[in-house]
């Protein structure tokens, strides 16, 4: 069983895999995708893969078998596992958590040529339907605090098969970053009664040169901080807490707007290896009794989505401090990225 | 001027490069070091680099001159620059610092073909204390809070040239991963007068199964709740706050410990691209007038070394979530570089 272990330092959780314990011959990087005879991913070879939880088919098209738009499968290899309680274990000074929680891949097509900036909108419309079906259904849980849905594009990005596909790790605790964006927020509510993130996008919209795209009800901004060049920050003008609540039209003008800064970026920066997350409130039912975090939730947080590519190296410097330096200019990438503009 | 951006969804500060400005064409990552003709860091080439800061060298060699034996001289593209005030500017929600600070380089050696592990413990001795003369000389400052020392060991740790040498970055704020362990370890003081990680070491000596080497009142550790596989903790075991304090003897003893873990990795883990940190407490003589940060500070920190190898790729989960997964247990990896066990 996997262990979710605490840091008393960082204050910051862990997953230890140790039933897999890759010694140090496992631990060979290359820049290559591994040689597959046959895509498990791939239309036919549905058997390849755990059984499917969720699919888009065909009326009548039997579990399992092809005939599918869309299907969310377990990760074979999964980080965390569905059976455990999630008993929660001081040792020593430390803490863990047994690795309770899912892991699951939503194969975005059928189609393994074919990336998500490739697709039309509405099959796109139909894998941010997967994400939000995924997302009421495990917070069902009450076990799971957080699922983090996200995306590897790319061997440099982290993505070890090419099939296109996103992920998401449901938790027993709240990531840290995840952590930190909901104190700031609350924060912010409880000095203002207002959004933290309904006053930057506010703030974003007065200034205007960090503005990729603003239409239909969405803005794609450079954020001012951005860590990454090129990173671009998604949300929906209109508060709305939680991906959760997100209704269906709003799915469509959402498919829109991804779709346009996801080609942008591949044509800008020739098709970068890249990351995508989707930023969500954590899981109200899963709320500790008793406690004051997430009070105001519906009010203090602002669901968004944020592209990383990954065209700079991490060094030493970003990991000892959690400081990054930025070599490019948010206002020049949205302006590169809003203009289209190819060197 | 670069400047110091601060992302208050994410309570932290970014370096953006103003002044370089890269646009997409110079974003390109390849895995070999850019081709050079000479290097500017072998000896005879010293008046390749900015002039130098800080050298042992030859009685009577002159500066800038071969005859010496470690090197500091200013980077040729800092991130930060000596000259600006550092004045603190509010940007409507936002804030920002004019990119003041000091961006320098540490020739570890005259030897274009050694690494680190590969030097004599007299010699690692020499560079550690530049390390600690360099952090005594730029916390003489009181706009520099902190000063984060750290090495890129291999292109795919963020290296751009082969020749052996570290860096340091001295900043107008504490970065957020320092500001979090600074505040673990001051409410663990508060509570119980005593030190975080003088009682994790103590923990970890209890423990046994995690523990590399100890000797000579050093302890290197794989941590608990590590990040990334093989990663290692090194501090001394005594109660020490600050690099700055260290005495020429205790570098001495750490010398030696520092020099047989490098060894182990690189013979276990076949030479890994790795990055190290050195953790010391902040310029207390920046301490911001008024404030109750730091009060306890003699008290309340331990410096304290962090290696790690760049064995797995860092995908979308991390970036988004700040939360790992670490494919290997820390009590086998404390196993293997205890025993030198090389696959």
């Amino acid at each position: 069983m996997p262990e979710l272990r605490y840091d008393p330092l960082q204050h910051r959780w862990v997953i230890i895999a140790t039933e897999r314990g890759a010694r140090p011959s496992d631990l060979q990087d290359t820049t290559k995708y591994n040689h597959i005879e046959h895509c498990p991913f791939d239309e036919g070879n549905e058997s390849s893969t755990p059984p499917e939880i969720w699919a888009i088919r065909e009326p009548n098209s039997p579990h399992n078998s092809p005939g599918w738009k869309v299907r969310v499968v377990p990760n074979k290899y999964p980080a965390l596992n569905i059976g455990p309680e999630g008993k929660r274990i001081g040792v020593g000074y430390y803490d863990m958590i047994e690795g309770t929680g899912a892991h699951e891949v939503i194969i975005e097509t059928p189609r393994h040529d074919l990336s998500m900036a490739d697709l039309p909108p509405d099959h796109i419309k139909l894998v941010l339907l997967a994400y939000r079906e995924r997302l009421r259904d495990l917070y069902k849980d009450p076990r799971f605090k957080y699922v983090l849905i996200f995306k590897n594009h790319g061997k440099r990005a982290g993505a070890s098969l090419a099939h296109p596909h996103s992920q998401l790790i449901a938790t027993p605790i709240v990531p840290r970053n995840i952590s930190i964006k909901l104190d700031a927020a609350k924060q912010h509510y409880e000095r203002k009664e207002r959004c933290l993130i309904c006053d930057l996008i506010q703030q974003e919209i007065n200034t205007g040169s960090r503005i990729i795209f603003s239409e239909n009800g969405f803005i794609a901004v450079a954020p001012y901080a951005s860590r990454f060049p090129f990173e671009v920050f998604i949300a929906p003008v209109n508060h709305n807490c939680s991906f959760t609540a997100v209704a269906d039209e709003e799915l469509d003008r959402f498919s829109h707007i991804l779709k346009k800064i996801l080609l942008r970026l591949k044509s800008v920066l020739q098709d970068p290896p890249h990351n995508f997350v989707l930023n969500t409130s954590p899981n109200i039912e899963a709320k500790p009794k008793f406690s004051d975090q997430w009070v105001t939730l519906n009010y203090d947080y602002h669901w968004h989505f944020e592209i990383i590519p990954r065209l700079v190296r991490i060094a030493g410097f970003e990991w000892g401090s959690g400081f990054y330096i930025n070599p490019s200019t948010p206002e020049m990438a949205a302006q590169y990225l809003r203009e289209g503009k190819i060197e």
